[in-house]
């Protein structure tokens, strides 16, 4: 097998470092020929060190002088960049063939669409691109015969299971869920719910920000949309089932009634290694899963009362457009003013249903790439605008 | 999609009659070219009549004039046939394109390797072929370029999880077990186990001594033989899980640990039309899995006391030559002498090794297709004599 050439954006973050790791551990298959990052320029200019990548661009322009100097005896020098201009030519640059796309937000759309129009595969761990850019994304994919390799878990149990599957095969998708922090709760006590409680995961490590939305089961719902996008079923037919144990990833049914399942203990960097991999199966000496000592897999209907977010999801889904832009944007906004305190838990969910709300007149089947962007950036000001709004005695009336 | 041509080994037995039922429910995919069986001649000769296959054959030779009266108004007339010869004759003949092994035992081997020299795909239910007849019946499989598709649960499951798996990609095959009969019995009270126990099998519904098998566990024992075969791994490399539910009908687990399954409700109809259909997915209007409804799965490791059929398959495959074909004659012959109440159910498993271990210094690494006839032949009669052997208060002792 070739060594196969690598860009990674997003490299100092959770999905950057663990990809670093799987490429340090199989130096005769992958090498980095790009990295890019925000702002952390302390571990960028380590990666460099370790990595030698061909360019490297650091989103924050004012620490590029930083950076110089931090890797000014790395020889021979990769090529430095800065800005959002600079990242998106990391993205495009060179002999790279998938481009793994950690960057978190809607700030991943435009180097994820420029290293599509450069002809190479993505790896998919920016949910943005489909979930908001999807209308723009997917004819891209299409005109320019690249692959969409999703790099998350439950994407990739389902693009694990569809690998044999022939064209018009498969009939549904059942994405499992946890069920978050809150799954043992009874839905009258998350009224009193702290950032404390949202934040405790009971089976995988995260960032804060996805730890809550599993916890409202919005990572749920957007992970609806994307599969919407990536496997092309309607909304009809893709499900959720709360499933505590996170060891079927995900499960797809087929025309003949038949179920395929991908298992694995929960751990981010199988899905990482097949996006990088695919489509081999590289040997690992990870832990194996042993389904004697799991014992126990269960499976219960997610209940929408508990978790509006789900509906919400479906919904913005189905209105298709720049809709569901509105939707993660929303969510976004409303999370972050949760993890400051300045909104309750059950906020979030009223926050998002009315920016939604309130976009439906002016959501349009057709958007460009500037639609979803001018939408998500409406989207975050109205989530704001609410939050003021709330008063805390009857805080639905008040936002109606 | 063409009409695919199907000739049918075994057509009144269960996987004969199951079959049938899925082709006359897809007329559009399915025709039948050769129809054989045993001895049931009524029920032949309505199959003739509603399938209108180009050539039949009753194995019972006698039987023949009775066919041939039963269906003298079938216009036109399929060539008839009769006797061992007859069967090897539709199993060649013509232009089907697959052909079903529904014959039980040993019978199933000639045909089946006439249809394989023929250049026929195999949908195999007929276990012998590869347990017994491996070693003569691969070679040929290799050299005629035709496909071994298999039409039973857990191997059919093994299949469709590695539809997608590039070569070299597979690392262990994991068959689930429901434990069968006796999966809750305390391993001391087997001594007590009457015929009647041992034919209550908690989730399907199969044949007497299929159903003796899965108490024993033997049914899993020769599965792994057959795994062993079907997919090139080693033994090392082929467990058994119980898995009391039978929803998961097996696993594999791959070179990066990413494990693939295969769900469904216990109905050996999807695997058989899987087996025809493959590669493709037909829809079907069959009960689709609810994992809510299932709930529940679990998983714990065999009991080797409990169930030493297991480790004799183990040690039989590890043998190889015609040793696996020793251990089913054996196993097939003790289970008919426990359904007659002739021994009891602990003297099965005592007999199989008794054979086995009289036939290890007779077994050469290299049979032909007499050879492993002859062990089969040799181990029914070694059995038989051992059973006369037994002695109600020292079993053990007289048979070593």
């Amino acid at each position: 097998m070739n060594v196969k050439a690598i860009t990674l954006l997003g490299s100092t973050g959770s999905i950057g470092t663990q990809t670093l790791d799987i490429v340090a551990q199989y130096p005769d298959q992958f090498r980095i020929v790009g990295l890019a990052t925000g702002n952390n320029v302390e571990l960028l200019a380590s990666q460099i060190r370790q990595f030698r990548p061909t360019i490297a661009a650091i989103c924050l322009e004012e620490k590029l002088p930083v950076l110089r100097e931090l890797i000014a005896d790395v020889d021979p020098q990769p090529i430095l960049l800065a800005g959002e201009a600079g990242v998106i030519e990391v993205a495009r640059y060179g002999d790279a063939q998938t481009v793994v796309t950690g960057i978190v937000g809607c700030a991943g759309l435009l180097p994820t669409i420029a290293a599509i129009e450069a002809g190479k595969d993505i790896a998919l761990a920016n949910k943005e691109t489909l979930i908001a850019g999807g209308p723009v994304v997917l004819p891209l994919v299409e005109k320019h015969g690249i692959k969409l390799l999703p790099a998350d878990s439950e994407h990739s149990a389902i693009f694990q299971c569809l690998q044999g599957v022939p064209k018009g095969g498969l009939r549904k998708i059942l994405l499992t869920a946890s069920g978050g922090a809150f799954r043992d709760w009874a839905t009258e006590k998350l009224a009193e719910v702290t950032v404390a409680d949202a934040l405790k995961h009971p089976n995988w490590s995260m960032g804060r920000k996805i730890t809550v939305d599993s916890a409202t089961l919005m990572n749920k719902g957007l992970e609806v949309i994307e599969a919407h996008f990536l496997f092309g079923l309607d909304y009809d037919n893709i499900e959720i089932v709360i499933h505590p144990q996170s060891i079927i990833h995900s499960l797809i049914e087929l025309q003949d009634t038949s179920v395929l399942a991908q298992l694995g203990w929960p751990d981010m960097r199988l899905p990482l290694l097949y996006a990088l991999s695919w489509p081999d199966r590289i040997y690992t000496d990870w832990e194996r899963l042993d389904l004697v000592k799991v014992a126990n897999l269960t499976f219960r209907e997610p209940d929408h009362q508990k978790y509006p977010c789900m509906q919400l999801a479906y919904a913005a889904g189905r209105a298709g457009g720049s809709m569901p832009a509105v939707l993660n944007a929303a969510n976004e906004q409303a999370v972050a003013l949760f993890l400051d305190e300045k909104i309750d838990y059950l906020d979030i969910a009223r926050c998002i249903e009315w920016a939604c709300d309130r976009f439906s007149s002016d959501n349009c089947s057709n958007p460009s790439l500037d639609d979803i962007l001018a939408a998500d950036r409406w989207a975050r000001q109205e989530v704001l605008l609410a939050s003021e709004k709330i008063d805390s005695r009857s805080r639905i009336i008040s936002l109606r």
